[in-house]
């Protein structure tokens, strides 16, 4: 048997990986790890890299560099990962590189590179391949002409289902993901239709590619964003989308592979933004001080909020020298506001990533987060009332204030919680960027507020 | 042209349709909504059935029924519309339907249905097709089991590649996502290679398969979980990973769009979990009452906590007593551990499920957050203590107090962020299930537990 079973490679698989590449390095035994590294997955290698020294990186980097995976290796790092180890090498060394790549992976790399070094590198590139990545580097990096790969099979509508089979043998092995054909007519090479190479062999040779293609291929244009492109390819369960330019020429295609890092990516982005940790998803990888850095700003946001809340509690000072026993009660009732709110935006804003929300019928959305935040605030209101009642009975009216309070807090927060990401959205505001701390901070503001104030109004009585 | 160019389906366009269908449904124009039906994609229609009334479902679905698309349409549905669609169709018609279906997705469907209905329907299936179905139905819905199809294509390495093509041709349309041929070898059909359709075109026609193929798959166990099948997929840039039972023997296929819908499920269940809003994607569809009733739960664990915290205050009447300004600084306090915090759970959280933190070197992650905690700690408690001795001079040591307890909380908080969804991980539990509500609770009480002591110690000398 030589199949590979993958099992649970990021567990066992992969430590057994990385202790063994760890070992091979400090006994340097260069050639026991060479033939290792030839016959292990070069994503594997990638995963391996994140969990080494900077040291034992530049080290067996080293030894990469003389293999044929160096060109895949580096497609799969992590991008700082990458930088650092491109740093070492010369421009000749990374343009030689670069010209085993995949065109769309060397642009993804020569844009991480500092200007300066990209130009170099440039340099000795040769004509066609710094064509092809220039074009590529014109686009927006989260667009799909940003995504896009220029290697792809396209033929023109006219030819017979022979004459193409003769076109995809004589293709070079180049595109590794050749599923479909795209078939173009005119000789500005607009996209007409597509064709999956199974009905191109299940076709009589004299036909003509235009009579057998399907016409209603779904394709996107080269600046659209790339979540759309991914809701696209996840929707219609394609395994790659033809993009077309203005005059409607095919200019490349997203394969599944990239949708599907997309989607990871925007999903990690969305949960880092709504703890208010930044959105880089290398974040693991940072400095102690630099990770500090990305989350500070988010962090600010609460300290003001929280010195808000101190200044309006202050406010209050009668009442809570009248009875300290609201002290007591302030963590619950900003707490349960916080986490009712918590639950309704992270419901919302994942709606809105999913499409399960419809932007156009919102007042719904709405007064459903607003009952069930009633609902919950009643009955935690109600518990917690009692509670207060039965262990804190001067003053009576205790109960009824804090019981009244988080009804109030949760009512609210559940209701802000749903209101911010959906006007964040309308105002075409990334909804997970400020909602986590925007939310937070408010329903402690609220929270405390509605507090002292319900308190004011029934122990004045 | 007659290209198809999609652009913000969930936005514009879907909208388009819904209010289109919607208008023509009132009208009661079923030739029209016929028409307009069979020319939409199924998933286009199934998330316009998100967004209508359940009355408009049901008599939509009425038209839907008789076409073609009602197979594909099933399967594209939300669970809980579907069984709201499915509760008025006979079984015999639900039969029927399934014979049309793909049978992973026919699996699928007689596993959510009430076992008696599913009961009542097989009966109604013709034995092949209901002995394919129970095959799929034994395995664990998320397993490789439970994902994969039973359609795809194995040949023997001992045939010849005019022989393969010629099978290829002959195979009925079933397959539409044929792109891999799957090589076995002896009797019992065990998985020994893989061979893409490109591959068969660009070899002479007598070689053997078992000579050109590629002997390294990369396989699954029928078992396997779908996290890790998923993990696997986008490792390694595959369409498809083949499965095979215990004795290596070919069963089925998992391909890349059902594991595009697994890693959006598992990103939405994680944030929701996180927020302590249940597991269930579909809380949108629900009714206020059983919405309120999933989320209820965590939010009792934050009640508790508060609880906690109300008494633990009470504990240090004297000293709130002595400086009631206390009081104004339990929200920031409480606040800032909370959200350094979640932070901190978030990135490990996310971390563990993307694969970037290895289980096995996890003392690096805790000291490297213990760090962040403690550097920005020290700075928001800097601020704050400035603040609060320019602000609140009587007495002058509360700059201290607060300073040093938001220090204190934001330290211990990143930690407790950390361990905890490190350690159920260790413990085999989700990581995301319990870290957000049980993180939380456990930093508030620290937070004022923290606080009244430093309170406690400062003030009293």
């Amino acid at each position: 048997m030589k199949t590979t079973f993958k099992k649970e490679l990021i567990g066992r698989e992969g430590v057994v990986l990385l202790d063994t590449i760890r070992r091979l390095n400090r006994r340097n035994a260069v050639d026991r790890l060479m033939k290792l590294l030839n016959k292990t997955h070069p994503a594997d290698i990638a995963w391996v890299f994140r969990h080494l020294t900077p040291d034992e990186r530049s080290h067996v980097f080293n030894i990469i560099a003389q293999t044929g995976i160096v060109g895949e290796f580096l497609s799969e790092l992590d991008q700082a990962i990458m930088l650092e180890l491109v740093g070492n090498l010369t421009p000749k060394f990374i343009a030689a590189v670069i010209k085993e790549m995949a065109s769309d992976d060397a642009a993804d790399l020569l844009e991480a590179l500092p200007g300066e070094v990209a130009g170099e590198i440039r340099k000795y590139m040769g004509k066609a391949d710094r064509d092809e990545v220039e074009e590529l580097m014109q686009y927006h990096p989260e667009t799909a002409g940003g995504l896009m790969s220029p290697d792809f099979m396209a033929l023109d509508g006219e030819l017979s289902v022979a004459d193409a089979i003769e076109k995809v043998q004589q293709r070079s092995e180049e595109m590794e993901m050749a599923f479909y054909l795209y078939i173009t007519n005119g000789e500005e090479g607009q996209l007409s239709g597509v064709l999956s190479l199974r009905q191109l062999l299940t076709n009589p040779p004299y036909r003509q590619l235009k009579n057998i293609m399907n016409p209603n291929v779904i394709a996107v244009t080269t600046d659209t964003d790339q979540e759309e492109t991914a809701h696209i390819v996840s929707q219609y369960n394609i395994l790659a989308v033809p993009v077309v330019d203005a005059s409607y020429r095919l200019v490349g295609i997203v394969t599944v592979d990239d949708i599907i890092d997309v989607i990871r990516e925007e999903a990690t982005e969305d949960f880092l933004q709504m703890a208010g940790a930044g959105k880089d998803r290398e974040i693991l990888l940072k400095s102690t001080l630099s990770n500090a850095i990305t989350r500070a700003p988010w962090l600010f946001a609460s300290w003001i909020g929280g010195i808000m809340a101190a200044v309006i509690i202050s406010l209050f000072e009668a009442e809570l020298q009248k009875v300290l026993a609201l002290a007591s009660f302030i963590p619950i009732v900003i707490g349960m506001g916080g986490n009712i709110g918590t639950q309704s935006s992270t419901i919302v804003v994942r709606g809105i990533a999913t499409g399960r929300i419809n932007m156009n019928a919102l007042a719904q959305v709405i007064f459903k987060e607003m009952r069930v935040g009633l609902l919950l605030g009643t009955f935690y209101g109600l518990i917690l009332g009692v509670f207060a009642f039965f262990t804190y009975n001067d003053p009576l009216e205790l109960g009824l204030v804090v019981g009244f309070s988080v009804l109030f807090a949760m009512a609210l927060a559940a209701t802000v919680g749903t209101l911010v990401p959906l006007v964040l959205k309308r105002m075409d505001v990334d909804a997970a960027v400020a909602t986590g701390p925007f939310v937070t901070t408010s329903i402690d503001i609220i929270g405390v507020t509605a507090y002292f104030s319900i308190a004011k109004l029934f122990l004045e009585i």
